[in-house]
């Protein structure tokens, strides 16, 4: 199948931080629909998988508006004008959970909702964390919640970790991990 | 951490599809902050993830609007006022894949933005589909992707299938669909 052809594209609506598109579509066979949609920011976003020598992964637990409740869930947020995705990871860990990390990869770029919202995100995966406090944007510091990389599977499928963006992160970034805890074994038992 | 006080909620936008919210909150350490939000709707949403007998997951690639173009992703929709979860997906089943499933499984309910959205969606599991269709609300019926669960890897960590909630709900589900097919592979041999 391919995209329909748009006709017209006007926003119906603007706040401070959403912005709502209506696209008058026309598809192949002729029918013609009226959608709405949020469309992509301009600035990138990342959510990191950050893991610690000993094997864990630094969760947060933070405050979410849409819910009105605190949820576990993985470090994110927006990378600013020209920085890099590997820098905006950076500083995201330094803000959030005060650590810098000297291996930042970039893992995949996802989205959420493409049938109706343009946003993606950046999978980044950090090793190598040393303590370092940047001042953040948020009004209190989240929680640090370390899990142990070997009860991963507890965490992704049980009932206190629900954000699909997070579920995602872990499983892309999880054979990565489990390749460097590998080659990292046999130091520690030395 | 704790939820911060709410001081007021008042709606700045209003749309055909979407409502937005404005939050005062108050933190217990005295910072006053508004917040943005798009409340939850009042219906359940299904995410499904069919698996025929020979061991293929039923994909679909659709038109995305966030991004006008084609995705390859997992089959969804809204359910209806009363509807049980497991009908809404036998139904989206059929709508859009043309096919129904005798064992429709509930496996999580997750969420996709938490920090700004009260959307959730929940992750079901299909199993002995059979033939039947029925008229769908889409512009086009979607194109149907059969794609091996043995290359459930390739998928994942591939550049095609990029929407979060889809790879969650694969990850979500692989542990239960590799033993439905161990569990299967001996009557197929003989």
């Amino acid at each position: 199948m391919g995209v329909p052809e748009i006709k017209a594209i006007r926003t119906v609506a603007r706040t401070r931080f959403f912005r709502i598109e209506e696209l008058d579509l026309r598809f192949a066979n002729g029918v013609e629909r009226t959608y709405e949609r949020l469309p992509g920011a301009g600035s990138a976003a990342v959510i990191v998988v950050p893991v610690t020598a000993h094997g864990d992964i630094l969760l947060i637990r933070e405050y979410c508006a849409g819910f009105h409740e605190c949820q576990l869930t993985l470090v994110k947020g927006a990378g600013e004008p020209g920085e890099a995705l590997e820098d905006a990871a950076c500083r995201e860990l330094k803000e959030e959970i005060g650590h810098g990390a000297r291996d930042v990869r970039f893992i995949k770029r996802v989205n959420i909702a493409p049938g109706h919202m343009g946003f993606t995100i950046n999978v980044m995966l950090a090793f190598d964390l040393f303590p370092e406090s940047l001042p953040g944007d948020e009004p209190e510091p989240p929680e640090v919640v370390p899990w142990p990389f070997a009860r991963l599977d507890e965490l992704l499928h049980g009932p206190d970790f629900r954000e699909a963006r997070a579920i995602a992160a872990l499983t892309l970034c999880r054979p990565l991990i489990e390749e460097y805890l590998r080659t990292r074994q046999p130091a520690r038992a030395n």
